[in-house]
């Protein structure tokens, strides 16, 4: 029989969850399934739709006999975790920043950019989640025209930031109308009835590190690096759902039209575009979606050759879960998997 | 002794009660006030800073002996009764899109076109609050060069569609934590944990009303008829607090120093922008507040004359009362308001 040996680490987070429900729902040929986390919930046991998975603790001996690995335990766990399971013959699908832009290592949106698998030398990393969600707008788009420069803003939801973002936000929310404050924590401001202008941490130049993943993200998944991008990165109190206001300049002038027809044949997109009938994408609605939803798409009245669309994506799913375990399906089917001997 | 018969028109809305409390607090040389309410809220006593004000039928004879209306009751009424008040006297001081772009009515921010006042004809407008919250960043940058382009995305709070926009944020938030749903009414959308990316109505070419006011009005108040604006107006569950990521050219590499220093002198504004000390706009701060913050303020690092900023604004203090109060004193400073006998 056939059948991979699978860990999933950081399994006890939103995104390891998410990866649980999509390596099941999507029925990925796992001939066992591992549950890592670290001391904090190790030795938890998690239920999922009838099966209990022990959730062992994440120490470089937990990858023996491990195939694949869907990583998604934060910065600092990847950087030492990750070798130590390639060492041991696994290869790792990582959703952390941590190898993101290393060279020797493939950044990959299965739809987008597939064949960068096949230079994988056991780490294989999948992008910051606005980033994934707007490329999938924009990468059929150079079948359209050349890209030149795009301005992003972005919306997005708490749960990029984690379970305690979701529960401080329904804290926060919550104490309000009660005349209660719950004061900041994950976040650096409130988050209930706000929106918070920055993401991540700054550097000298006044941009921040999700900002600065747009943009160079964007240039080695798109291959396109020189590609301009100016990035604007927004918390909103939204629960699930990323969404960006995305302005687009090409070489040319494009109509609206060629670009949703474009769009409507792109795998992993959905075209949510009828005004008249209060059609657009929202984050609630994609929340749970594994399609991008791509809507307001229009001509910029600002610029000859400028298109604005505005695209809102599960920044759980197409955002990481499920783009990671879309890569692990890419590498089993082009063979790029050693499946152990041991298991 | 001085002052002028004040009426504000729309008096129980949000932005008429801001206009109640503006006149008061700045000390508007008001002989009278009178307010006025359709037939919905008239015959109501308001009750402020311990005073009461009967709330009378706004029709045309409520407007004998008045010198100064301001009025905010939407464009249905300006539409009726600006006219019927110009006609017995008064100036009114416009806060619907119903006059904006007619050439004979001037569209004033203080700060930036005062000067426009003197050629009234009886009304003038005062801008969409997205508009004035942006233009009151935008405006000083002229000194520093010449604007070229400006991209726009809005994170606008439920306020600037009035009361019931804020109660149904509020119920629609309230029930998700019972289970329980409170179906959409004033937005076509649920807003509570959502963005919907549609303001006022759509246009054949795809734009929102809203999003078109912010090209024209820009034009107008900047002075700049060919100005090159593109907009993205979004709703944000925020109660009250517009926001906006702005993305300007120049015609010439401009610093984010010598932007802050130029901002920081202007009247209006206050540079809230030390991310070091995570210091930037939040509309929660703006909120109460009449000067307009900008923070964020960095090159675009995707175009050589290129800037991004951040601006947050209260919708209904500078983007709507405090800024027709403020065209109200020019007007009485500059000897544009004739002073009734009837009084």
């Amino acid at each position: 029989m056939g059948g991979y040996n699978v860990a999933i680490l950081g399994a006890t987070g939103m995104v390891g969850l998410e990866m649980l429900r999509t390596v099941k729902k999507r029925g990925f040929p796992a001939a066992s399934l591992k549950l890592l986390a670290s001391s904090r919930t190790a030795g938890k046991v998690l239920s999922f739709e009838g099966t209990e998975y022990p959730v062992a603790l994440a120490d470089p001996a937990a990858f023996a006999g491990i195939d694949i690995v869907l990583s998604s335990a934060g910065e600092a766990v990847s950087r030492e975790l990750a070798p130590e399971a390639v060492r041991r013959g696994a290869v790792v699908v990582d959703n952390t920043a941590e190898f993101r832009m290393d060279p020797d290592v493939p950044l990959v949106i299965p739809e987008i950019n597939a064949h960068a698998c096949r230079g994988h030398h056991g780490i294989i990393a999948n992008p910051n989640c606005s980033t994934a969600i707007v490329l999938m707008a924009l990468a059929p788009l150079r079948d359209v025209a050349t890209i030149r420069r795009v301005v992003v803003s972005t919306y997005q939801s708490v749960s990029g930031a984690g379970k305690e973002a979701v529960d401080e936000l329904d804290r926060q929310t919550e104490a309000s109308f009660h005349g209660e404050v719950v004061p900041p924590g994950v976040f650096k401001k409130p988050i209930a009835f706000n929106v918070i202008p920055a993401i991540g941490s700054f550097r000298e130049d006044g941009y921040t590190s999700e900002e600065v993943k747009m943009t160079f993200e964007s240039r080695k998944i798109l291959e396109l690096p020189e590609l301009a991008v100016s990035c604007t990165c927004v918390r909103v109190p939204v629960r699930i759902g990323h969404s960006a206001a995305v302005n687009v300049e090409f070489d040319r002038p494009v109509s609206p039209q060629e670009v949703r027809e474009r769009l409507a044949r792109s795998q992993g997109i959905r075209v949510v575009d009828d005004p008249a009938t209060h059609l657009y994408p929202l984050p609630v609605d994609a929340a749970g979606e594994d399609d991008v939803l791509v809507g307001r798409i229009r001509s910029d009245l600002s610029h000859p050759c400028g298109l604005n669309l505005w695209v809102a994506g599960d920044n759980l799913l197409k955002g990481a879960a499920l783009n990671a375990v879309q890569i692990a399906e890419c590498m089993v089917k082009d063979g790029l998997v050693a499946r152990s001997k041991v298991s």
